[in-house]
């Protein structure tokens, strides 16, 4: 496995192609396993004080993508093809949530990743989820472009 | 199918517990299918000008929610366990999203529904969805209250 | 959507290339919904008689195939690369499962298709699923041959 | 965590409740992690010599099913519910597969686990699955019975 991104140049690919949402996530490590963390804020809650499914989803999402990346380099096309979540534990009140990633499969036409997602500092995960990813044929050569990006 | 909520009912709940996305839909139909809109803002949108992920997968939650609700009435703890999703096509820039659930298990324990979701006015779905939920001991004879609500 | 098998045509193709698994099939109609019957056996069942996860499987996996076949003819190279499965009801001992699929993509690399499965004659269904299809480039055109198909 | 059954009880139980498939089985280790292993035979093959993608759910629905057992003693009504699975690589020809699962979830109502599996001595997986188990309430006091097994 070789990396193409680090944990600096991943977040300034966020800030550049997703700044809606960049403010939202910066990346705790990069390797064989990343790691990224949601800063939740009250816009992400919901009544009773925890993380929204679609909150969730969108970390995982984010998570997958980036593993993609730093292999990839910055490409930005890959699409979400699939995911499959399952929402196991209630997030803890005021914690953020740390999103860890298996890049299972980069393959020519397909990537495939799992994640756990933890309250900061608890051990037991409250989701899991896996996603699928479909690589266009320019990736890795061409330019960088996210406007293929869902 | 007997069904204990409709439309308005429906929406009033929705504002009533989840105000913060509240204004984002609206029940269109409420029967054996039961079709919620997203009335897309440019705040759901991703470069390129289509829905999120993240936005699908949260209309998807939100339909088959619903589809619960108007079959238990408004008892507001059901959780949502597990989904799937897969997405197929870009939704069209500029259009609502439409999304037109069924509703495939309601057991005691357990609900399983799904969805299709469509830009408005067009025929081929641009998701699909399947979500389950795990409905509490109480559900349909308690006092009603969302504070468990994920 | 134009068809470029039947259920003759489909059934020989499955009698042909799968010849093990073949004899517990039949495709009862090809349309806008393909209907597969699989003819339960003593050997598909576990024990209480219902017929086990796996098998439920197969037939949901057979089924989407064969719909993506009807429309593109016997090119046999389309490859399972993912799948969501809800198991909801107990099938009913000794009663065939019948599938009701529907295509809702095919794309020039991917296939999406979904099913429900009933036991026979009954009006809610046991199981859904989804499944997800790797199309090779040469599928349409080449020759037939089903060495690739998982 | 706190094991009550190890390889050779485990082994046991499926012998005992599920004799059809018990000689396809053997358990290579309990633990956090719990591997299982199936013994390819020639009846799991397709064209082309690869094992079929439902033995492959089998393996993982066995697996994520033993692990549950290892927790909860031979009670033996855990029932699957739901379940998602990617098939990444093609599995080599003439190699045992390999399956490394991990429980997620062992909750009062309902069970989560995700597995890897791999073709025998390879690095690269070729599926992962997770699966979710509906728990019945006696599960861990009753006396062990599997007839309500799916």
């Amino acid at each position: 496995m070789q990396l193409k991104m680090d944990a600096t140049s991943l977040e300034a690919f966020i800030a550049r192609e997703f700044p809606q949402v960049a403010q939202d996530f910066s990346v705790d490590e990069v390797g064989e396993e990343l790691v990224v963390r949601m800063h939740v804020h009250e816009r992400h809650l919901r009544p009773g004080g925890t993380v929204s499914g679609p909150n969730m989803f969108a970390l995982a999402d984010v998570g997958i993508y980036l593993a993609i990346l730093s292999r990839l380099g910055p490409v930005a096309l890959a699409v979400t093809t699939g995911a499959s979540v399952d929402f196991m534990r209630k997030p803890e009140a005021g914690r953020d949530l740390v999103a860890k990633v298996r890049l299972l499969k980069l393959g020519r036409v397909l990537a495939v990743g799992d994640v756990l997602i933890y309250s900061d500092g608890q051990t037991e995960p409250v989701a899991r989820a896996s996603m699928t990813y479909s690589i266009p044929p320019q990736a890795g050569q061409g330019p960088e472009s996210a406007t293929g990006r869902r």
